[in-house]
């Protein structure tokens, strides 16, 4: 079983892993109603994604619904967080505690989705030894030791901008062998390692400029 | 000038306007460092992105380097900064002061690419009447009338799911104009209101799923 779905993994295209999510959290809530079944014309109005797409994407997990009735709820919902990894845990490192770090390590919410952050890590001396949510900080020179002891495989970078590099690099030296970077920073790494950046603040950016085309189109509007 | 600008923003395709905010942090970088010019070429090989590219991209914002001597460090820190709206302030209400939500209430990171959120908004009594880092929490029921008092445009969106769709109606009602989603539900809306979706979650899958990856890439080569 675990072997088929590393087949079906590798076939999987990015936008639909992206979409997967969206269907997951709909079929969560519809699950909290305690709806039984969900066509995917239905998901598709929720969701404006096509339903054929919907379908397309379920059927890479071999999950089909049934003619007339559709997909299960309690099924989809199972088999998406299944899927998605977010019923196993995943020890991470939070590298900088900073204001976002620190806000990070109290967010409850990554638990849910299997992070499971199991030390912070900073140069500041005033927090090393401090613990947020009785997740301990440690010296950032004890990274190696740590990753060793506890064989955590994915860091989250959260540091300024002008440490992101350097702190990668010594992430990837220690064995770490993913890096969700929350820096704005674009990060150099060989290959084989994984990168996500998710740049919140970059997100500030596309809102202010679509606030501000749609003041200019309003205005026009009124002319 | 702001006649100006307003005209070239309207042009600025998204890709672009994504990859301002890299530039930005590099150059930040290189300022914090007292260089004094980069060239695209140098740009192009921290950031990895094609030179050409980035030249196409800044000459948007009427930014032009010199021969030889490339872009003035300090004119695209200032240039990219107040392009990407990062140099005023925009008032923001925070809708659903939970784990995530309070958690992005304590990163003052935001305030620094020009979010001030000026209040929180929450239905959970035993929270209502609080503050988080000085920022009040206020009954949902009393979002229009805050709405209007401060003149508040953004919204961001951190309710659980099942909350998720009922929060953004209230929200748009009230007259804000932009929702920042941080939700992994696709929330439906009037299409002169502006949402952005960050679910930082589901970018969670991504990373375990690229990992699963590479390590059957690797198992595969040690074969």
């Amino acid at each position: 079983m675990a072997e088929e779905l590393h087949k079906i993994k590798t076939i999987l295209p990015e936008p639909t892993l992206r979409r997967l999510p969206w269907y997951l959290a709909y079929v969560n809530l519809l699950q909290s109603q305690k709806v039984e079944y969900v066509s995917s014309t239905q998901i598709a109005k929720e969701i404006k994604v096509d339903a054929s797409q919907i379908a397309k994407d379920l059927s890479f997990l071999n999950i089909k619904g049934k003619t007339r009735i559709g997909y299960e709820v309690d099924t989809l919902v199972h088999e998406l967080a299944d899927f998605l990894g977010f019923k196993e845990v995943h020890n991470a490192f939070m590298v900088g505690v900073g204001s976002l770090g620190g806000a990070l390590m109290r967010d409850s919410g990554l638990s849910q989705y299997g992070l499971n952050i199991v030390a912070g890590f900073d140069i500041k001396q005033e927090i090393i030894g401090t613990s947020i949510c009785n997740v301990p900080i440690y010296d950032m020179e004890e990274l190696a030791k740590y990753r060793k002891e506890t064989g955590t495989e994915i860091g989250i970078l959260a540091v300024p901008v002008e440490h992101a590099q350097e702190a990668a690099d010594k992430m990837i030296a220690c064995g770490l062998k993913a890096i969700w970077n929350f820096t704005p920073y674009r990060i150099k790494a060989p290959e084989d390692i994984v990168i996500q950046n998710t740049s919140i603040y970059a997100h500030l950016a596309l809102i202010y400029n679509r606030m501000q085309e749609n003041e200019k189109t309003a205005s026009t509007c009124k002319e």
